[in-house]
Protein backbone atom coordinates (compact mmCIF):
# COMPACT_ATOMS: atom_id res chain seq x y z
CA UNK A 1 0.00 0.00 0.00
CA UNK A 2 1.92 3.12 -1.71
CA UNK A 3 0.89 6.81 -0.60
CA UNK A 4 -0.02 8.68 -3.36
CA UNK A 5 -1.46 12.04 -2.45
CA UNK A 6 -1.76 13.62 1.12
CA UNK A 7 -4.63 16.37 1.00
CA UNK A 8 -6.22 18.47 3.31
CA UNK A 9 -8.23 16.10 5.39
CA UNK A 10 -7.52 12.79 3.49
CA UNK A 11 -4.56 10.79 2.29
CA UNK A 12 -4.85 8.68 -0.59
CA UNK A 13 -3.16 5.34 -1.12
CA UNK A 14 -2.56 2.92 -4.12
CA UNK A 15 -4.08 -1.00 -3.36
CA UNK A 16 -2.41 -3.31 -5.18
CA UNK A 17 -5.59 -4.26 -7.24
CA UNK A 18 -6.11 -0.89 -8.94
CA UNK A 19 -8.39 0.16 -6.14
CA UNK A 20 -7.40 3.32 -4.12
CA UNK A 21 -7.92 3.59 0.04
CA UNK A 22 -8.76 7.14 0.93
CA UNK A 23 -7.84 7.45 4.83
CA UNK A 24 -9.98 10.22 6.52
CA UNK A 25 -8.00 12.25 8.88
CA UNK A 26 -9.38 14.46 11.68
CA UNK A 27 -8.06 17.18 9.98
CA UNK A 28 -10.62 19.86 9.23
CA UNK A 29 -10.57 22.73 6.95
CA UNK A 30 -10.93 26.50 8.14
CA UNK A 31 -9.47 29.82 9.70
CA UNK A 32 -8.26 30.88 12.88
CA UNK A 33 -9.27 27.24 14.80
CA UNK A 34 -12.52 27.73 13.24
CA UNK A 35 -14.10 25.25 11.27
CA UNK A 36 -14.97 26.08 7.92
CA UNK A 37 -16.00 23.58 5.51
CA UNK A 38 -15.59 26.23 2.48
CA UNK A 39 -11.75 26.80 3.45
CA UNK A 40 -8.98 25.96 1.29
CA UNK A 41 -6.19 25.30 4.56
CA UNK A 42 -6.44 23.44 7.70
CA UNK A 43 -7.51 25.41 10.46
CA UNK A 44 -7.63 22.54 13.23
CA UNK A 45 -7.78 18.95 14.53
CA UNK A 46 -11.06 17.63 16.38
CA UNK A 47 -10.57 13.63 17.55
CA UNK A 48 -13.17 11.78 15.55
CA UNK A 49 -13.88 13.84 12.67
CA UNK A 50 -12.50 11.67 10.30
CA UNK A 51 -14.68 8.60 11.40
CA UNK A 52 -17.88 10.62 11.89
CA UNK A 53 -17.23 12.22 8.28
CA UNK A 54 -16.65 8.68 6.94
CA UNK A 55 -19.80 6.84 8.72
CA UNK A 56 -21.73 9.68 7.09
CA UNK A 57 -20.28 9.05 3.62
CA UNK A 58 -20.70 5.41 4.09
CA UNK A 59 -24.17 5.79 4.57
CA UNK A 60 -25.09 8.28 1.24
CA UNK A 61 -22.78 6.52 -0.82
CA UNK A 62 -24.48 2.58 -0.30
CA UNK A 63 -28.00 4.64 -0.36
CA UNK A 64 -26.88 5.60 -4.08
CA UNK A 65 -25.28 2.57 -4.68
CA UNK A 66 -29.13 0.65 -3.98
CA UNK A 67 -30.41 3.42 -6.25
CA UNK A 68 -27.72 2.35 -8.77
CA UNK A 69 -26.51 5.93 -9.02
CA UNK A 70 -22.80 5.80 -10.10
CA UNK A 71 -20.09 6.52 -7.61
CA UNK A 72 -16.20 5.23 -6.82
CA UNK A 73 -17.45 3.46 -3.56
CA UNK A 74 -16.20 0.32 -2.74
CA UNK A 75 -16.55 -0.22 0.66
CA UNK A 76 -15.81 1.32 4.25
CA UNK A 77 -13.36 0.20 7.48
CA UNK A 78 -15.09 2.94 10.04
CA UNK A 79 -12.66 1.77 12.66
CA UNK A 80 -9.75 2.13 10.18
CA UNK A 81 -11.62 5.45 8.74
CA UNK A 82 -10.64 4.39 5.18
CA UNK A 83 -12.85 3.97 2.17
CA UNK A 84 -11.60 1.92 -1.03
CA UNK A 85 -12.60 3.36 -4.33
CA UNK A 86 -12.25 2.29 -7.50
CA UNK A 87 -9.68 4.59 -9.81
CA UNK A 88 -11.43 7.66 -11.23
CA UNK A 89 -9.70 10.53 -13.83
CA UNK A 90 -10.94 14.18 -12.96
CA UNK A 91 -12.17 16.66 -15.12
CA UNK A 92 -9.43 19.06 -15.58
CA UNK A 93 -7.76 19.55 -12.12
CA UNK A 94 -11.25 19.05 -10.80
CA UNK A 95 -14.51 20.76 -10.41
CA UNK A 96 -16.46 21.34 -7.30
CA UNK A 97 -20.59 20.98 -8.82
CA UNK A 98 -23.02 22.98 -6.33
CA UNK A 99 -26.68 22.27 -5.66
CA UNK A 100 -28.65 24.46 -4.09
CA UNK A 101 -32.06 24.55 -2.55
CA UNK A 102 -32.05 27.42 -0.69
CA UNK A 103 -30.10 30.93 -1.31
CA UNK A 104 -27.14 31.48 1.01
CA UNK A 105 -23.42 31.71 1.45
CA UNK A 106 -21.60 33.02 -2.56
CA UNK A 107 -24.80 32.89 -4.04
CA UNK A 108 -26.31 35.84 -1.99
CA UNK A 109 -22.60 37.09 -2.07
CA UNK A 110 -23.21 37.22 -5.83
CA UNK A 111 -26.88 37.61 -6.66
CA UNK A 112 -27.61 39.32 -3.04
CA UNK A 113 -29.53 42.26 -6.36
CA UNK A 114 -31.97 39.35 -7.29
CA UNK A 115 -32.25 37.12 -3.90
CA UNK A 116 -33.63 37.01 -0.79
CA UNK A 117 -31.36 35.39 1.67
CA UNK A 118 -32.73 32.01 2.76
CA UNK A 119 -34.96 32.36 -0.40
CA UNK A 120 -36.08 28.71 -2.29
CA UNK A 121 -33.68 27.58 -4.96
CA UNK A 122 -34.91 24.92 -7.44
CA UNK A 123 -32.04 22.58 -6.71
CA UNK A 124 -29.87 25.07 -8.62
CA UNK A 125 -26.40 23.72 -10.19
CA UNK A 126 -23.42 25.07 -10.85
CA UNK A 127 -20.08 24.30 -11.39
CA UNK A 128 -16.87 26.00 -9.63
CA UNK A 129 -13.05 25.26 -10.86
CA UNK A 130 -11.23 23.74 -7.99
CA UNK A 131 -8.18 26.28 -7.74
CA UNK A 132 -7.48 28.00 -4.34
CA UNK A 133 -5.03 30.56 -6.12
CA UNK A 134 -7.98 32.01 -8.07
CA UNK A 135 -10.73 31.55 -5.44
CA UNK A 136 -12.69 27.98 -7.04
CA UNK A 137 -14.15 30.84 -9.75
CA UNK A 138 -18.03 30.09 -11.13
CA UNK A 139 -17.81 28.62 -14.76
CA UNK A 140 -20.59 28.30 -17.26
CA UNK A 141 -20.95 25.05 -19.51
CA UNK A 142 -19.80 26.72 -23.10
CA UNK A 143 -16.24 27.23 -20.80
CA UNK A 144 -16.08 23.98 -19.64
CA UNK A 145 -17.14 22.58 -23.06
CA UNK A 146 -14.46 25.13 -24.97
CA UNK A 147 -11.71 24.66 -22.45
CA UNK A 148 -11.88 20.91 -22.82
CA UNK A 149 -12.87 19.90 -19.12
CA UNK A 150 -16.25 18.02 -20.06
CA UNK A 151 -18.49 18.62 -22.98
CA UNK A 152 -21.73 19.88 -23.31
CA UNK A 153 -23.37 16.44 -23.09
CA UNK A 154 -21.28 15.52 -20.05
CA UNK A 155 -22.55 18.45 -18.52
CA UNK A 156 -26.40 17.49 -18.92
CA UNK A 157 -25.38 14.37 -17.33
CA UNK A 158 -23.22 16.16 -14.77
CA UNK A 159 -26.47 17.79 -13.56
CA UNK A 160 -28.44 15.69 -13.76
CA UNK A 161 -26.94 13.38 -11.12
CA UNK A 162 -25.99 16.76 -9.44
CA UNK A 163 -29.95 17.11 -8.65
CA UNK A 164 -30.70 13.71 -8.04
CA UNK A 165 -28.08 13.01 -5.47
CA UNK A 166 -28.86 15.78 -3.83
CA UNK A 167 -32.42 15.21 -3.63
CA UNK A 168 -31.40 11.77 -1.78
CA UNK A 169 -29.26 13.45 0.81
CA UNK A 170 -31.80 16.26 1.53
CA UNK A 171 -34.52 13.22 1.85
CA UNK A 172 -32.08 11.89 4.45
CA UNK A 173 -31.73 14.52 6.18
CA UNK A 174 -35.33 15.70 6.48
CA UNK A 175 -35.99 12.02 7.97
CA UNK A 176 -34.34 13.60 11.07
CA UNK A 177 -36.30 17.44 10.73
CA UNK A 178 -33.01 18.64 9.21
CA UNK A 179 -33.06 20.82 6.09
CA UNK A 180 -30.62 20.67 3.42
CA UNK A 181 -29.82 24.12 1.73
CA UNK A 182 -27.40 23.73 -0.31
CA UNK A 183 -24.14 20.95 -0.74
CA UNK A 184 -21.38 20.59 -2.98
CA UNK A 185 -20.40 17.65 -4.77
CA UNK A 186 -16.97 16.22 -7.12
CA UNK A 187 -17.51 14.09 -9.78
CA UNK A 188 -15.19 12.19 -11.73
CA UNK A 189 -14.29 9.20 -14.85
CA UNK A 190 -14.81 6.06 -13.37
CA UNK A 191 -14.25 2.24 -14.91
CA UNK A 192 -13.51 1.09 -18.64
CA UNK A 193 -16.50 2.72 -20.14
CA UNK A 194 -15.51 6.34 -18.55
CA UNK A 195 -18.76 6.92 -17.37
CA UNK A 196 -19.28 10.21 -14.85
CA UNK A 197 -19.76 9.22 -11.60
CA UNK A 198 -19.69 10.77 -7.70
CA UNK A 199 -16.11 10.52 -6.43
CA UNK A 200 -14.68 11.90 -3.06
CA UNK A 201 -16.88 11.70 -0.28
CA UNK A 202 -20.35 13.50 1.44
CA UNK A 203 -19.77 13.99 4.82
CA UNK A 204 -21.11 17.24 6.97
CA UNK A 205 -18.10 19.39 5.19
CA UNK A 206 -19.92 19.00 2.16
CA UNK A 207 -23.38 20.66 2.97
CA UNK A 208 -25.33 23.50 4.84
CA UNK A 209 -28.04 21.99 6.59
CA UNK A 210 -30.34 23.93 9.12
CA UNK A 211 -32.94 22.75 12.20
CA UNK A 212 -35.93 25.15 12.80
CA UNK A 213 -33.92 27.68 10.94
CA UNK A 214 -30.63 27.36 12.91
CA UNK A 215 -27.70 26.37 10.65
CA UNK A 216 -26.04 22.71 11.86
CA UNK A 217 -22.21 23.11 11.78
CA UNK A 218 -21.14 19.67 10.39
CA UNK A 219 -19.38 17.62 13.10
CA UNK A 220 -22.97 18.34 14.61
CA UNK A 221 -24.89 17.50 11.82
CA UNK A 222 -23.05 14.45 11.46
CA UNK A 223 -24.05 13.68 15.04
CA UNK A 224 -27.83 13.82 14.53
CA UNK A 225 -27.66 12.12 11.16
CA UNK A 226 -25.25 9.00 12.89
CA UNK A 227 -27.36 8.96 15.94
CA UNK B 1 -37.08 67.30 -23.64
CA UNK B 2 -36.30 65.74 -20.45
CA UNK B 3 -33.25 64.49 -18.15
CA UNK B 4 -34.36 61.40 -16.39
CA UNK B 5 -31.08 60.00 -16.43
CA UNK B 6 -27.05 60.66 -15.52
CA UNK B 7 -24.80 58.53 -16.43
CA UNK B 8 -21.19 57.59 -16.08
CA UNK B 9 -20.62 58.68 -19.60
CA UNK B 10 -24.25 59.61 -21.03
CA UNK B 11 -27.12 61.18 -19.86
CA UNK B 12 -30.39 60.17 -21.19
CA UNK B 13 -33.26 62.55 -22.07
CA UNK B 14 -37.04 61.73 -22.21
CA UNK B 15 -38.48 62.68 -25.93
CA UNK B 16 -41.89 63.62 -27.01
CA UNK B 17 -42.52 61.21 -29.03
CA UNK B 18 -41.66 58.30 -26.71
CA UNK B 19 -38.30 57.59 -27.92
CA UNK B 20 -34.91 58.41 -25.54
CA UNK B 21 -31.86 60.92 -26.70
CA UNK B 22 -28.66 59.94 -25.32
CA UNK B 23 -26.13 62.61 -24.75
CA UNK B 24 -22.44 61.22 -25.20
CA UNK B 25 -20.20 62.63 -22.56
CA UNK B 26 -16.25 63.74 -22.57
CA UNK B 27 -16.31 61.39 -19.42
CA UNK B 28 -14.87 58.30 -19.39
CA UNK B 29 -14.04 55.84 -16.28
CA UNK B 30 -10.91 54.57 -15.48
CA UNK B 31 -8.91 55.06 -11.84
CA UNK B 32 -6.30 57.77 -10.89
CA UNK B 33 -6.83 59.75 -14.63
CA UNK B 34 -6.18 56.59 -16.60
CA UNK B 35 -8.92 55.34 -19.25
CA UNK B 36 -10.07 51.79 -17.97
CA UNK B 37 -13.23 50.60 -20.34
CA UNK B 38 -13.98 48.09 -17.45
CA UNK B 39 -13.84 51.03 -14.91
CA UNK B 40 -16.85 51.05 -12.52
CA UNK B 41 -15.73 55.07 -12.10
CA UNK B 42 -15.00 58.42 -13.97
CA UNK B 43 -11.49 58.97 -14.15
CA UNK B 44 -11.46 61.60 -16.38
CA UNK B 45 -12.52 63.57 -18.84
CA UNK B 46 -11.08 63.90 -22.72
CA UNK B 47 -12.29 66.39 -25.32
CA UNK B 48 -13.60 64.62 -28.19
CA UNK B 49 -14.68 61.34 -26.27
CA UNK B 50 -17.98 61.55 -26.33
CA UNK B 51 -18.10 62.29 -30.44
CA UNK B 52 -15.56 59.74 -31.12
CA UNK B 53 -17.42 57.27 -29.15
CA UNK B 54 -20.83 58.39 -31.00
CA UNK B 55 -18.95 57.94 -34.28
CA UNK B 56 -18.16 54.23 -33.83
CA UNK B 57 -21.58 53.04 -32.36
CA UNK B 58 -23.30 55.16 -35.44
CA UNK B 59 -21.10 53.27 -38.28
CA UNK B 60 -21.96 49.72 -36.27
CA UNK B 61 -25.87 50.67 -35.33
CA UNK B 62 -26.51 51.22 -39.26
CA UNK B 63 -24.49 48.11 -40.33
CA UNK B 64 -26.38 46.05 -38.16
CA UNK B 65 -29.98 47.43 -38.98
CA UNK B 66 -29.02 46.87 -43.00
CA UNK B 67 -28.28 43.23 -41.60
CA UNK B 68 -31.40 43.41 -39.88
CA UNK B 69 -29.99 42.44 -36.61
CA UNK B 70 -32.88 44.24 -33.96
CA UNK B 71 -31.20 47.43 -32.01
CA UNK B 72 -32.65 50.36 -29.96
CA UNK B 73 -31.01 52.93 -32.40
CA UNK B 74 -32.83 55.33 -34.16
CA UNK B 75 -30.10 58.03 -35.44
CA UNK B 76 -27.70 59.88 -34.34
CA UNK B 77 -26.67 63.58 -34.54
CA UNK B 78 -22.63 63.89 -34.38
CA UNK B 79 -22.58 67.11 -33.56
CA UNK B 80 -24.60 67.56 -30.62
CA UNK B 81 -23.22 64.32 -29.55
CA UNK B 82 -26.58 62.59 -29.42
CA UNK B 83 -28.11 59.49 -30.51
CA UNK B 84 -32.30 58.77 -30.55
CA UNK B 85 -32.91 55.23 -29.54
CA UNK B 86 -36.42 53.28 -29.04
CA UNK B 87 -37.23 52.91 -25.34
CA UNK B 88 -36.44 49.16 -23.67
CA UNK B 89 -36.24 47.68 -21.06
CA UNK B 90 -33.88 46.25 -18.92
CA UNK B 91 -33.53 42.85 -17.97
CA UNK B 92 -32.97 42.97 -14.31
CA UNK B 93 -31.30 45.77 -13.56
CA UNK B 94 -28.98 45.07 -16.40
CA UNK B 95 -26.34 42.58 -18.22
CA UNK B 96 -23.29 42.56 -19.28
CA UNK B 97 -23.01 40.41 -22.33
CA UNK B 98 -19.43 39.59 -22.96
CA UNK B 99 -17.94 37.80 -25.96
CA UNK B 100 -14.70 36.46 -26.57
CA UNK B 101 -12.75 35.64 -29.38
CA UNK B 102 -9.24 35.50 -27.45
CA UNK B 103 -8.30 34.80 -23.60
CA UNK B 104 -7.41 37.99 -22.22
CA UNK B 105 -8.13 40.11 -18.98
CA UNK B 106 -11.32 38.90 -16.47
CA UNK B 107 -11.17 35.15 -18.51
CA UNK B 108 -7.48 34.43 -17.61
CA UNK B 109 -8.13 36.19 -13.88
CA UNK B 110 -10.77 33.19 -13.78
CA UNK B 111 -9.71 30.57 -16.11
CA UNK B 112 -5.87 31.32 -16.05
CA UNK B 113 -5.58 27.65 -14.91
CA UNK B 114 -6.73 25.80 -18.23
CA UNK B 115 -6.00 28.82 -20.83
CA UNK B 116 -2.90 30.91 -21.87
CA UNK B 117 -2.67 34.29 -22.45
CA UNK B 118 -3.81 35.34 -26.19
CA UNK B 119 -5.58 31.54 -26.97
CA UNK B 120 -8.29 31.84 -29.15
CA UNK B 121 -11.73 31.04 -28.33
CA UNK B 122 -14.76 30.30 -30.66
CA UNK B 123 -16.41 33.44 -29.57
CA UNK B 124 -17.21 32.59 -26.42
CA UNK B 125 -20.01 34.58 -24.97
CA UNK B 126 -20.95 34.53 -20.75
CA UNK B 127 -22.78 36.93 -18.53
CA UNK B 128 -22.22 38.82 -16.13
CA UNK B 129 -24.79 41.22 -13.76
CA UNK B 130 -24.11 44.84 -13.77
CA UNK B 131 -24.00 45.19 -10.06
CA UNK B 132 -20.72 47.65 -8.90
CA UNK B 133 -21.04 46.44 -5.36
CA UNK B 134 -20.18 42.71 -6.41
CA UNK B 135 -18.36 43.59 -8.76
CA UNK B 136 -20.43 42.38 -11.90
CA UNK B 137 -20.39 39.00 -11.14
CA UNK B 138 -20.71 36.18 -13.79
CA UNK B 139 -24.23 34.40 -13.52
CA UNK B 140 -24.99 31.00 -15.61
CA UNK B 141 -28.26 31.03 -17.76
CA UNK B 142 -29.74 28.72 -15.04
CA UNK B 143 -29.59 31.02 -12.34
CA UNK B 144 -30.63 33.75 -15.03
CA UNK B 145 -33.97 31.47 -15.51
CA UNK B 146 -34.54 30.79 -12.28
CA UNK B 147 -34.11 34.45 -10.48
CA UNK B 148 -36.45 35.49 -13.50
CA UNK B 149 -33.93 37.86 -15.34
CA UNK B 150 -34.49 35.95 -18.93
CA UNK B 151 -35.49 32.35 -19.55
CA UNK B 152 -34.05 29.86 -21.27
CA UNK B 153 -35.37 30.71 -24.86
CA UNK B 154 -34.63 34.46 -24.38
CA UNK B 155 -31.02 33.35 -23.22
CA UNK B 156 -30.19 31.68 -26.71
CA UNK B 157 -31.65 34.41 -28.54
CA UNK B 158 -29.43 36.80 -26.52
CA UNK B 159 -26.50 34.16 -26.78
CA UNK B 160 -26.91 34.34 -31.10
CA UNK B 161 -27.58 38.06 -31.31
CA UNK B 162 -24.11 38.34 -29.60
CA UNK B 163 -21.93 35.80 -31.33
CA UNK B 164 -23.73 37.17 -34.81
CA UNK B 165 -22.92 41.02 -33.74
CA UNK B 166 -19.51 40.59 -32.40
CA UNK B 167 -18.79 38.95 -35.85
CA UNK B 168 -19.79 41.99 -37.63
CA UNK B 169 -17.51 43.91 -35.18
CA UNK B 170 -14.82 42.20 -35.87
CA UNK B 171 -15.44 41.85 -39.70
CA UNK B 172 -15.04 45.80 -39.33
CA UNK B 173 -11.78 45.84 -37.62
CA UNK B 174 -10.39 43.65 -39.85
CA UNK B 175 -10.60 45.85 -42.75
CA UNK B 176 -7.94 48.07 -40.79
CA UNK B 177 -6.11 45.09 -39.74
CA UNK B 178 -7.38 45.20 -35.95
CA UNK B 179 -8.08 42.38 -34.19
CA UNK B 180 -10.83 42.18 -31.89
CA UNK B 181 -9.76 40.45 -28.71
CA UNK B 182 -13.25 40.87 -26.50
CA UNK B 183 -16.51 42.73 -26.41
CA UNK B 184 -19.18 43.67 -24.05
CA UNK B 185 -22.95 44.52 -25.27
CA UNK B 186 -26.04 45.25 -23.46
CA UNK B 187 -29.16 43.85 -24.39
CA UNK B 188 -32.63 44.72 -24.01
CA UNK B 189 -36.73 44.12 -24.48
CA UNK B 190 -37.79 46.74 -27.69
CA UNK B 191 -41.34 47.15 -29.08
CA UNK B 192 -44.43 46.08 -28.91
CA UNK B 193 -43.18 42.65 -29.28
CA UNK B 194 -40.82 43.00 -26.50
CA UNK B 195 -37.95 41.52 -28.84
CA UNK B 196 -34.65 41.22 -27.61
CA UNK B 197 -32.28 43.98 -29.37
CA UNK B 198 -28.80 45.23 -28.62
CA UNK B 199 -29.16 48.79 -26.87
CA UNK B 200 -26.31 51.14 -25.74
CA UNK B 201 -23.41 51.78 -27.63
CA UNK B 202 -20.78 50.12 -29.18
CA UNK B 203 -17.65 52.23 -28.74
CA UNK B 204 -13.73 51.71 -28.43
CA UNK B 205 -14.76 51.29 -24.74
CA UNK B 206 -16.69 48.19 -25.18
CA UNK B 207 -14.01 45.91 -26.62
CA UNK B 208 -10.68 45.08 -26.66
CA UNK B 209 -8.55 45.38 -29.86
CA UNK B 210 -5.26 44.65 -31.29
CA UNK B 211 -3.04 45.87 -33.85
CA UNK B 212 0.12 43.79 -34.64
CA UNK B 213 0.15 41.81 -31.34
CA UNK B 214 -0.20 45.23 -29.29
CA UNK B 215 -3.77 46.58 -27.84
CA UNK B 216 -4.89 49.68 -28.75
CA UNK B 217 -6.34 51.94 -26.22
CA UNK B 218 -10.54 53.36 -26.67
CA UNK B 219 -9.65 56.52 -28.40
CA UNK B 220 -7.03 55.42 -30.64
CA UNK B 221 -9.12 52.36 -31.66
CA UNK B 222 -11.61 55.25 -32.34
CA UNK B 223 -9.20 57.10 -34.76
CA UNK B 224 -8.02 54.31 -36.81
CA UNK B 225 -11.73 53.08 -37.16
CA UNK B 226 -12.72 56.28 -38.41
CA UNK B 227 -10.25 57.54 -40.32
Amino acid sequence: MKLIYTGKTKNVYALEDGNYLLKFKDDVTGENGVFDPGANTVGLTIEGAGRAGLRLTKLFFEILKEKGIPTHYVDANIEEATMTVKPATLFGNGLEVICRHRAVGSFMRRYGMYAKEGQELDAFVEVTLKDDGREDPPINEDALDMLGILNLDEYKILKELTKKISYVVKEELAKKDIELYDIKFEFGRVGEDKHIALIDEISGGNMRAYKNGEYIEPLKLEKLMLE
